[in-house]
């Protein structure tokens, strides 16, 4: 459902996740991909991991500044993976990935996403968090999804929405879309009111 | 991944639902579906909510009894949706799908999804519930979805994965994929042990 008032506005997905992509237009929305920039994903000491995402966001939207005008309202995004006090970025390699699963084995994580939306006049952040519940995992399963899905370019080495998703995680607590990279209900909701 | 004790079985699939097949062929079983009988769905009146979507499953593998043989196994599973003590069916027509949906907004529901696995041997059912939360939804928006979505094959009249998921469903405390009509991780689980 096209909202009423952005009618007039371009909308500007600044991500490289085709996740983002497809949920963004699942939600009925026109809007351009541009290309996400390479920004140095530098997190400052003092900040608590709840504010990570949103950091992330506003940092990616801040180097975008220079093309926003009236017409168009930018979105940026940035999800995070939390177990404990740690985050699980990306995985480097094989070795990497597969420890991070391991370590996500029988325990319950966070995986929260912040959110920036930027126009000329305005800029406003949010975040999701999920509760995302593993079973214990065995060393096999986690070899066959590795090599099966090569999970390097998602944060804590897992898609919800992949064979790992259906099969290993007991439950969630929070929106699903959100630990898929967009929480997409409370972005309409941000937006109605935009 | 195939799992190895049913490396010789057949698995078929009872049902009409092109979601359960997606998340069958996601989890990355072969199978087979066989076209799923027309069956009476009387519910007796003793029977708790939590029991009747065990209950419709079990009927629904008791009509294939006759195909059953040495080498296959049969699954069957049913939706229900529980709000408060009351089932919601299919909607029948855009009044009945705009009631459910206007009963569903702003409160706490359950989706329970019965599953039978039945083989020569023997037949284990379970079932899984999931408790999804909707935000207060406009006539509006349901009337948008409803037009737009036709959810008149849906028990509650909605698919979480369409329009009304994304935009309207605060959170979720469960499996995802047992709203979307079949729990596969526990499908997994019990399979690996069947």
């Amino acid at each position: 459902m096209p909202l009423k008032n952005l009618k007039n506005k371009e909308i500007l997905l600044a991500s490289k996740s085709p996740r983002r992509k497809q949920l963004l237009k699942d939600v009925g929305f026109d809007f351009e991909i541009i290309n996400s920039k390479e920004v140095d994903e530098i997190i400052p000491n003092n900040i608590y991991n709840e504010d990570v995402a949103i950091y992330l966001a506003e940092l990616k939207a801040n180097t975008y500044k220079d093309i926003i005008n009236k017409k168009n309202i930018l979105i940026t995004a940035d999800t995070i993976v939390c177990l404990g006090n740690k985050i699980l970025g990306k995985p480097k390699n094989y070795k990497d990935a597969f420890n991070m699963l391991k370590s996500l084995s029988g325990k319950m994580h966070k995986v929260i996403t912040g959110v920036t939306i930027m126009s000329i006049k305005k800029t406003k952040s949010f975040s999701s968090t999920t509760y995302v519940f593993f079973k214990e995992m065995s060393d096999f399963e986690i070899d066959f999804y590795i090599n099966n899905y090569k999970p390097f370019d998602k944060a804590g080495a897992y898609g919800i929405q992949e064979w790992i998703g259906l099969t290993c995680i007991k439950k969630i607590e929070g929106s699903y879309f959100n630990v898929m990279g967009l929480p997409v209900e409370k972005l309409y909701e941000v937006l109605k009111e935009f």
